[in-house]
């Protein structure tokens, strides 16, 4: 029996404790203790968000202590079960039953942290993923769900790959706590339909029905039949009406939710924002202490002193102290069960051992081509990136690769790829695939897209390294989630195809201008464009060399030559180096990318027509170049000689004006035209260059080198202007 | 009766044209030979998307001779009904039938320009705003239908706040084609989500449901219930099942749709993609043309001559000889409507006169507060920004405010301002408001917030100037359709508060470092960062001056000292000034919005603790700066002088190496800390920066000035790496 062929199992339904009349009483201490809690930690310094998260108790409890299966002496127990809080302004929510449970971190004096000016507190205003139990940093709205979608997809993957009969291995649950405002946002909307798609029945999403968002109540913005709207979506829906107290039904519902065999579960579960305060069930009561009265009548309303702060019973403590135990207890189970199942199915064990350790199966550097392989020829630089990505995916089973629609385009597709997908489609509708498939098509999603990779990078520190591909442009729809894995430090690849205006014919609205200085910028991603094949091989290297780093490879769409003799692979690791050097030089050249045909063309052009000596140097990422030595940069850059540098891009040019005197660079949108016509149009041709380049060469002979500090040129005289 | 009183009509249900039994065989000559076109018109370069426009010739025969009220001779006629191609790689779908029914610069000659290298080519691979007939610019998949969600807003709008018993002066219908690809962006579902909310009955979405998108059948992405997740989302819902050829079918929906009392209409129309090609119904049929083999097979199949290409034949020219006349008699009556308008309206008439020009009604320079009336207290930018706006938002009609859900925080509310709602709500759920009403509800959904926007600019030039509010990190999920705006030249403001780390405990994930650096790359938008309440009224007079130029304003959260004695709204419009001057000055700092106080208390430390000489320049807007003559730079920035310049703000360096020799800067993302402790944390203290900048002083009396040429400094100790 093929692992992919057997059955899927719903999720081990068993409660990790059963809900008893004798319970109830201690729920309600529970449920008082902790909205008390809630207001007295925002109260401390006068801000957060209590409401939803006083409101949110009961669903807490009946997560936490009935149905979660997790380990708190081991927040990252393997097969845990994980818990996204989408609407991450709820984050005292999460932290109170981090404490409550057992996190050893998670203080009371931590709690107390919270908007504090302490610089060591683990209780920032959102769930940040460096803290004990919590899975991924949330707070930008709706991307949650998407990284649940994707925590998800990595159980069901691993799933299909590694259980065997009689050793289901990996069969946890995704929670994900969502608000309305989640409800609201595009990505989940995204997440919500293509989860329902691949009939993730081990994901459930909690909708905290409050009805209100900052603005007043949902109805002024929201209108819609929310259920019919999931069940819409391939979703199985579950109603609790009283969500703020009645703990045993939403236990009940969320067993319910675990049952389901072929459908993600929405549970809509009613509550009130700020129960208990006065402005309980308004605006008011999201996001703002209530004021030292409130908080007085608050305790009073749950029973509580109100001249005490910060109190929790040990009761309370009690009611959880079995759950570090149990937790102990899921481990150990696990352990034995891991160990049985390395004597009975070796092979997969080593390599799911390997995995879970955040390796690699395979050597991937002996997969990537060398220079040898690759052809003089032009060629599409993404094609070059499927030459050396599509071997790595074919043999490592980390990779899991996808596209936003664009298979025939970004070039990502392997020999014998199998399709994520639920297996079931094959019989409806003729789609090949399974779980077990690595090759994810995610709709024209790219939001989504890029949110669901950061939850398959996040089920477990390199277990899955996702690779996802669109046209770069379209990396603009899917820039808060990239942004997001780069502040979480997640690995992933992003294959951005028809970087420039060499895209052409599809016009300004496919052709990134400014994108790239973006994410030159921004903190903890490597924006590789690489000039030819043999860097293309580099900027791969750089990218699985980056474990807490994201990279996006940039690649032209248009074939493009070649410099096998000058280009190099380990030039790439330094962010820049010198493709073609020139003794005593005039000028330096910085080419990037699928502009490089243009330094390297005005080079000859400048030697001949003008006498000029250029040398070129190569420089596709900044970032990597920004950390080399000192005297590495100058070499490369000749910082001190009298010789200008120049870049040629065409991307508007800020942030290049660090390493260069002047640039000719794009300073409009773009123009449909085919790609050449479209480079010559905005003067990117080598007799056009040329004779600027010359101009400043002279200009810099007349006034010394000097003349050029502080003042940038512009040198592209096609809508120079800004 | 108060013009918002008047009950919603439905949009004029007369169809333009009725559709006859013996229109059938002209039907099918233009089906025929419009596919032939197509088929010719991608054989002819080799590329570019026949497809769909193929599989919905009839739904265009249906909407241009048929359904939609229009007018060839004047493409801008005021009550036009709006058409969209939110699906915009199928251009040549609507290039064809704006060239059949007469537009006069769409030639034949121009339809055959499409993907060729002519640069006066109006054909470009997805239609632009600038072309006569094009609303909006479309291609970046899912914009085009918030773009309708927009146009649909502004007639209803209009409709409310100038129509009349007797005199319905605008009513017309906003008609949007999608594709698949559509109905899975995000941000097409959340505009469906408030479109839904907001009743637009005088909205039609056309679905070409032809099952394909570029990686196969849809089914291998999407297998939701379509139909059922509109329902939910409030609109109305019809069916066509044979797309390709029933245009008495489609004809009939499309009115029925227009009759639409409360709802939206979704038209869900199944057709064939690449309908007559050997791989109709394929994949392949999407994007590539189909070989001159099968476009011969085409013609036979349609009954056309296979040597022959781009035919048009009389019969089908005169099928549609009728629209000219139809539209100038549509015209004529529709002005006489408004001269009878004036005549009995006059306030009403004149206003509406105005705003049809583009104009204010009032004189939005008398409006803005003067300096006088500021505080010198210190004060939040964003409740400065309410002070200048909101006045605006009150007397000008053209405004139309609106916020992703943070009414409390951003500070856009006027006092009596009505809420745009459809007046139904206030009886079902309380909600108050109407279509005459100008503050917007967007619900947490900032993509569709700018996309919707840009349709409301785009109704008609100026007649409307949209206002969208949100936290600036969250123009991050906004910035693709920011950036349309952008290339289509339309005027927004869009008020971005809570910038920068001052934001405090919301933590790296609600602070944006890197997100201005996107938005000062990017052509034709004005970024900018006012240091205090009189650059912030500068930040409003540049966005009103800038009619087709978007401008994002960025404002601080945290309360700030105001400079009044030095800063100047004149000065904002230079985009740099110097804010304080001092002759013989060692160093020049540049300050920039909520960092300003770090340069002029770093000045003071200078001077005290150093006895170094510092003048600070404020520097809220590099793309106004860019634009000045060179002597104002020189000027500004001295860039000839001995005294090096020092950014200090906390984003992103990237880009500021233009005007500066060194920075202190963000090397990282951000920390949930309390504003001020957030800026300590990462070294923004005056007491810290001072040392810093005394010693590049030093550096420099020891070096030379020269000696910084191409070296930028990053002197901020603080995780000074990128």
């Amino acid at each position: 029996m093929s692992p992919s062929a057997i059955p899927q199992q719903p999720q081990g339904t068993a409660p990790v404790a059963t809900f008893m009349k004798d319970d109830e009483p201690k729920v309600k201490l529970v449920l008082n203790q902790f909205r008390c809690l809630i207001a007295d930690l925002c109260q401390q310094f006068n801000g957060g968000h209590p409401g939803s998260a006083m409101g949110m108790a009961a669903i807490g409890i009946a997560l936490w202590k009935y149905v979660m299966r997790y380990s708190p002496n081991n927040p990252s127990f393997f097969n845990r079960d994980r818990f996204v809080l989408s609407n991450g302004h709820t984050c005292l929510f999460q932290y109170t039953f981090l404490h409550l449970t057992g996190y050893k971190d998670m203080t009371l004096e931590q709690l107390k942290s919270y908007h504090s000016a302490r610089y060591d507190s683990i209780c920032p205003g959102h769930p940040e993923i460096e803290i004990e139990g919590i899975e991924v940093t949330t707070g930008p709205l709706g991307q949650g769900v998407a990284n649940a979608v994707g925590l998800a997809m990595a159980t069901k993957s691993l799933a299909a790959t590694y259980n065997r009969p009689g050793f289901e291995l990996i069969n946890n649950t995704t929670w994900c706590m969502v608000g309305d405002a989640c409800l609201q946002e595009g990505v989940a909307l995204e997440a919500f339909q293509a989860a329902g798609h691949w009939r993730l029945n081990n994901l459930v999403v909690i909708y905290d029905n409050n009805q209100i968002t900052c603005d007043g109540s949902v109805d002024m913005c929201n209108t819609e039949d929310i259920n019919g709207k999931m069940r819409a979506c391939g979703w199985n829906v579950i109603e609790i009406m009283d969500g703020c107290y009645d703990v045993e039904g939403i236990v009940k519902a969320l067993l319910n939710a675990k049952r389901s065999r072929d459908k993600p579960t929405f549970v809509n579960i009613r509550t009130v924002i700020g129960i208990g305060s006065k402005v309980a069930g308004d605006a008011k009561a999201h996001g703002a202490a209530y004021g030292s009265d409130d908080v007085r009548s608050i305790k009073q309303a749950f029973g509580m002193n109100p001249d005490e702060h910060f109190v929790v019973h040990d009761e309370v403590y009690s009611y959880f102290a079995d759950i570090k135990p149990r937790g102990d207890a899921l481990e150990r189970e696990w352990n034995s069960l891991l160990l049985a199942y390395g004597e009975r199915h070796g092979q997969a064990h080593s390599e799911l051992r390997l995995r879970m350790e955040g390796k690699f199966p395979k050597d991937w550097r002996s997969i990537i081509p060398t220079r040898e392989n690759f052809s003089s020829q032009p060629m599409a630089f993404r094609a070059s990136a499927g030459a050396i990505c599509n071997p790595l995916s074919a043999n490592l089973t980390n990779f899991m690769v996808g596209t936003a629609d664009l298979s025939p385009s970004v070039s990502m597709t392997w020999e014998n790829k199998l399709d994520f997908q639920h297996p079931g489609l094959e019989t409806e509708c003729g789609i090949n695939g399974n779980y077990s498939g690595r090759y994810i098509h995610y709709g024209i999603r790219e939001h989504a897209m890029a949110a669901i990779a950061n939850g398959l990078a996040a089920f477990s520190k390199g277990t899955i390294l996702p690779v996802t591909s669109t046209f770069f442009m379209f990396y603009i729809y899917a820039a808060p989630a990239v942004r997001m894995g780069a502040l979480q430090g997640l690995q992933t690849i992003h294959i951005a195809t028809h970087d420039s205006i060499g895209t052409g014919e599809d016009g300004p609205t496919h052709q990134p201008v400014a994108l790239a200085q973006l994410y030159r910028a921004m903190p903890n991603i490597l924006y590789i464009r690489p000039c030819d094949t043999e860097e293309t091989a580099g900027a791969f290297i750089a990218a699985l060399e980056a474990r807490d780093t994201p990279t996006i490879i940039s690649l032209s769409r248009q074939k493009l030559p070649q410099y096998l003799e000058h280009s190099c692979r380990d030039g790439v690791q330094k962010g820049a180096y010198v493709l073609i050097e020139e003794r005593d030089a005039d000028v330096t050249l910085l080419g990037v990318g699928a502009e490089m045909c243009f330094a390297v063309e005005t080079r000859v052009v400048l030697r001949e027509k003008f006498g000029i000596k250029a040398r070129v140097v190569s420089f596709p990422c900044q970032r990597l170049f920004e950390v080399q030595p000192l005297a590495y940069k100058r070499d490369v850059l000749r910082y001190q000689s009298h010789a200008p540098r120049v870049i040629i891009e065409a991307y508007a040019v800020h942030g290049w004006e660090r390493y260069a005197d002047a640039g000719y660079t794009m300073a409009s949108f773009g123009k449909s035209l085919p790609g050449k016509e479209a480079y010559k149009y905005f003067g990117f041709d080598e007799t056009v260059i040329a004779p600027e380049v010359a101009k400043l060469v002279a200009d810099v002979k007349e006034h010394g080198v000097e003349s050029l500090r502080g003042e940038f040129r512009d040198l592209n005289p096609i809508k120079g202007h800004h």
